[in-house]
């Protein structure tokens, strides 16, 4: 049958997760690769998405205050160069401009990676005095990484993505900067996305280049693997002395600002196809579905059926972002689409339905219909959207729960890994050698550092010695 | 006195207009230059104007069935060099990545000056029959020409942009296309810039690098110069031929694309600034203006005032963007800001009238001062607000025609641009000897051949010959 072809298209997620998820991207019509090795075409389904990310985070930032600006793309290799641990961290994956028309330049110009450095040169002549803070600011744009290894979403040479960066007079001020923007992240990967995450501290190996602190919310995928879903960076003043910013107090006296960063991305959009696709392909919650109801006719030829179909579909389109789809393809291909694109309901709508005053709903991630009656049509569709956008986040977090172990001793650390996939939760001394120790044996990295701890032994799952915090390890993409 | 200082700090326009320009961008905090030469930091003032441009714009594409996508920022120079007339113009002005990372690249990365090239690759790749055109992309970026002199929003080695690219099954479809996109333009400068436009054709000489034919809506700046607000490119089949996009129609023949491409940027910030600013500073049209209201207390601490002014504020917020200024600052100094910013209307509320229960609200554009009672607050404010944006919009037609001009010959072609600032409408013979000849003698260009044609005389102005098009010349910016 030519709606199986569709679906079989995919391969299995349960044969390989990795071409699973290659095929859904390619299939859904997300991304294309491009000529340009490692960089990506985010096609229109795909860009919906991001448009509707950005959309509501952006409400979600100014909110809290935040203004959005735009910095330049290139950054002078002596700006890049001014503060140590960053430039370190960066200067090995950077893409270098050497030549601007037909000459070659005086001084080479990386193309952002991130904008630490440019935002520290703009603030250094915006603020003179505590009238001119806080500074809190933020971009929507691309950067540029240039990694070797590449992944649809999860990890290009170009992306999308939002840095906001701030000043402020104290590094009380910072950190609960920092801390705030974490909590718009976990709750936006919540209440939108339908992704619960875990909020807390990198170690400071895993620590952003540069960074006093950095918080993470840390999300699983299906497989069992984690996502690093957002950061949340505290720099203290260690980039305001490299760059000298410094304000004067209202005791008239100079003082160093203390600065955050924190980002999202569109590995996002990987996130959200790892936790809630299946083998139908993706899955969106109902917030980020660019169509969130598609109308679909059965027998269309009939009389009446496409009229009526358009007519729901008009209804529909004053209470959500409704579509309907009058092609010449048979129902069951329909469905397959509706299935692999995503779209959280369709409304099926045929000759007898319309006889009994009726339609049917079904469910993309449940696949449970239901029979309603047309004039509870609006009104029913709204519930579903609600109450799938609830569910969804509710069976990724059953999921995340069944794949969370703990581990005291490593033999069992090092079975859970072995035979189990998903988070596993151990004490740690807070000695890297033991960080790396883990990581050299097992693959797996420090996660986080939950903020909610727990006391599951009092020492470290690695060494034996006084343990010092409880520690998320996990295999990261 | 204070609020003198803070309007003496702009040159006035009459004295020197691109000083006056300058300082306008720069102490209505709109943009600021950076480290990176010839790239500028969009500041919060001038990047939420951008963000008002870019929603009600990509509201009317997306009414026309416009998609956004994202492509690559990096080009290879490979792509770049396929079609011959394109590269010839943008090569001369791309800046070039050679390194990745550690390593020199294989093959060196243009940073895209614009997207032809990329949308070509893509469509070779998606597009296969008839089914899948039209193509209908867009995308939201910043692209990048090495230009040699620069100047805040007009001109700069990075700017932000839209560019829409399409590919048809037919040469008509095309023109529609270019043509439907050229008055999508046209309209949103008028309605929501307040800025009206001649609609007209580029002269071969003045075309798009690789067009077959090139759209342009024209505007005329305060001081008379002429500024490029939007162009529209049909380019027929000439990317599809040096591309190799073909299709298979429904007779099962291959055919190649019909190609478009249209495009407008932050300059339209730019021509913002210079048709409606004046010697208090800038001055924006409602629709874009990110505070529409500000309220601004008189005696603020004066028992009530500032109660009363946060009430009225918080009651206008439900018909506008309304914000209140609580600084220290005196009224005088508030006004001045509110005036340099081009906040549109601002409402002045002190004890006594309070209790004559009024407010008064003043214009940003005429100065009018107008009592309101304070129950007809809302209405009002949405009155003045609907007001002036068709005003502004009045006016500016009035100055351009004002400094529009006729000339038959050479004589009094000569001596409008010797003694006159604005368009000079002039027939033409069409060969580009003549355009060449009066841009060497006067350094005026051919804006457009617009649609509405007159016939001004029988001959070419520049050479006596039989005339075939009437243009608009000016100096352009």
């Amino acid at each position: 049958m030519a709606e199986k072809k569709l679906v079989e298209a995919i391969t299995a997620m349960e044969d390989d997760f990795a071409q699973w998820y290659t095929d859904v991207v390619k299939k859904a019509e997300l991304l294309d690769y491009s000529s340009v090795k490692g960089c990506m075409v985010i096609r229109p389904a795909g860009y919906a998405i991001w448009e509707l990310i950005q959309s509501q985070m952006d409400e979600r930032f100014k909110a809290t205050g935040v203004k959005n600006v735009y910095l330049p793309l290139f950054i002078p290799e002596s700006l890049l160069n001014k503060e140590k641990d960053h430039v370190e961290g960066f200067a090995p994956e950077v893409a270098w401009v050497t030549h601007g028309g037909l000459q070659p330049l005086q001084e080479r110009l990386c193309v952002r990676p991130t904008s630490e450095t440019l935002f520290c040169d703009y603030y250094k002549n915006t603020v003179q005095s505590y009238r001119d803070l806080p500074q809190i600011c933020n971009q929507w744009c691309s950067v540029v990484r240039w990694e070797k290894e590449t992944r649809p979403f999860l990890r290009s040479r170009e992306f999308l993505w939002q840095e906001g960066h701030t000043a402020h007079a104290t590094a009380e001020e910072a950190e609960e900067r920092t801390l705030q923007m974490l909590n718009v992240y976990a709750d936006f990967c919540e209440q939108v996305l339908a992704i619960p995450v875990i909020k807390g501290r990198k170690t400071d190996k895993e620590k952003f280049a540069g960074a006093e602190s950095t918080y993470t919310i840390e999300a699983l995928m299906h497989d069992g693997k984690a996502l690093q879903s957002g950061t949340s960076h505290n720099f203290g003043d260690g980039f305001a002395r490299a760059f000298d910013i410094q304000y004067t107090d209202n005791n008239n006296k100079l003082q160093y600002v203390h600065q955050t960063s924190w980002g999202s991305t569109t590995r996002l959009i990987g996130a959200v196809i790892m936790v809630h696709g299946d083998n139908s392909g993706l899955c969106l919650p109902p917030k980020i579905a660019p169509t969130q109801v598609m109308v679909i006719p059965i027998q269309q030829k009939k009389e009446g059926v496409l009229a009526k179909a358009e007519e729901l579909c008009n209804r529909l389109k004053s209470v959500c972002r409704a579509d309907i789809d009058i092609t010449d393809k048979s129902p069951g291909w329909k469905f397959s689409e509706q299935e692999m694109r995503g779209i959280p309901l369709r409304v099926e709508i045929g000759p007898k339905d319309i006889e009994a005053g009726k339609c049917v709903i079904c469910r993309r991630d449940t696949r449970e219909k239901t029979e309603v009656s047309l004039e509870e049509l609006e009104n029913k569709v709204k519930e579903l959207l609600d109450k799938m956008q609830v569910e969804m986040l509710e069976r990724a977090r059953e999921h995340r729960e069944k794949h969370t172990f703990v581990a005291t001793d490593m033999v069992e650390f090092r079975r859970l890994f072995n035979e189990e996939t998903g988070f596993v939760k151990a004490m740690w001394c807070g000695d890297q050698a033991c960080e790396d120790a883990i990581k050299e044996e097992l693959a797996v990295t420090s996660r986080c550092m939950p903020f909610e701890q727990e006391q599951i032994s009092d020492v470290c799952v690695c060494c034996g010695k006084p343990a010092k915090k409880m520690v998320y390890w996990g295999k990261a993409y």
